[in-house]
């Protein structure tokens, strides 16, 4: 079967939150998860929208929820003190890793997402990325030319566009054989409809 | 103790599904709750935001969902071909009817909700909010009179500056003793908050 596609922003609450979960979901229904970090700034700009963060009253609430949902997960989180951040960097090192090695760019971003969200690191820059990926040991010290590498570059602006084209409109957004689920408060009705095959 | 809050606007879908809940949730742990429809209008003026399905990709997601998540609740749901619609003649029979009788101003609402969200009516008219008020016995004659009296727009008005004073930024929103609660998607949660007085 064709895997769940996961769309996220690396700099999204929402998304770090069902990150955690997404893998396990899929897995008790022996499904794989394909994991596609996006940016939120294009798609913002295409459905006119904001960072929630930056909107009179729903930022306000936004913050609130961010701290709430993690609580209502048990997921670890703490609000970093950079946000949003630029994650294009992040994204390209993702995409550029799973060429050659899909586990490890998913361990990556797991990686990331903890820096971010848990420990407050700034992710945005490329020397950040890189020193999560040495932890790794994913080939960090080709990934400093990588990510200058208009190739790569080029990927992400693609998966981007693939993913407005597909409708794409926030992080997370999930897509299961089609049917697409946006939020990390639907991650039940996304395992309902992998359990069922469509309610 | 204090009612729980329930903000909506009755053009809201996802208002619609709470308001089929929020009495049950609420009574099973012996509370009562205040309906208060407000206009997302003015709220949306505050916020920057518009319509969801007037906004570019958001927009075809959410005619997706409004009719998913109806069958994810096993609710009854038609989307209205006029949507959205103004809502403030509703809003202001229902708080005309709450001061003398609060509970026939619930029933009106829920008539109203039904009548636009199962049998696609359009409720805006001051003549259509008075024939659900017929069908009631709810003081259909006095009410013609009262939707333009300039102390119900007053009270309306009124309601909704104190719903954005209090942070409502979208609908439904629903307040336990101070928590606020934004999305039909939050019920879980509101009734956990309701059960532990706070998790």
């Amino acid at each position: 079967m064709p895997p769940i596609l996961f769309y996220f922003d690396f700099s999204s609450p929402y998304g770090y939150l069902a990150s955690l979960r997404i893998d396990e979901i899929a897995g008790r229904h022996q499904r794989d998860v394909e994991w596609k970090p996006i940016l939120l700034g294009p798609i913002f700009k295409t459905s006119g929208s904001s960072p929630l963060t930056s909107q009179p009253l729903k930022g306000r609430y936004a913050l609130h929820d961010f701290v709430r949902s993690a609580r209502w997960n048990a997921a670890p989180f703490h609000m970093p003190n950079a946000f949003p951040i630029a994650t294009h960097q992040a994204a390209r090192a993702y995409y550029w890793l799973h060429d050659t090695d899909p586990d490890k760019a998913k361990r990556l971003a797991k990686r990331l997402f903890e820096a971010y969200f848990t420990n407050g690191k700034d992710i945005s820059s490329a020397e950040a990325v890189i020193a999560e990926a040495r932890s790794l040991d994913a080939k960090a010290e080709s990934l400093g030319a990588a990510l200058t590498d208009p190739a790569i570059k080029e990927r992400l602006k693609a998966e981007v566009e693939n993913a407005i084209s597909l409708g794409v409109c926030g992080s997370p957004y999930i897509i299961v054989d089609g049917e697409p689920f946006w939020g990390a408060d639907r991650l039940d009705q996304v395992e309902a409809w992998i359990r069922t095959g469509g309610w």
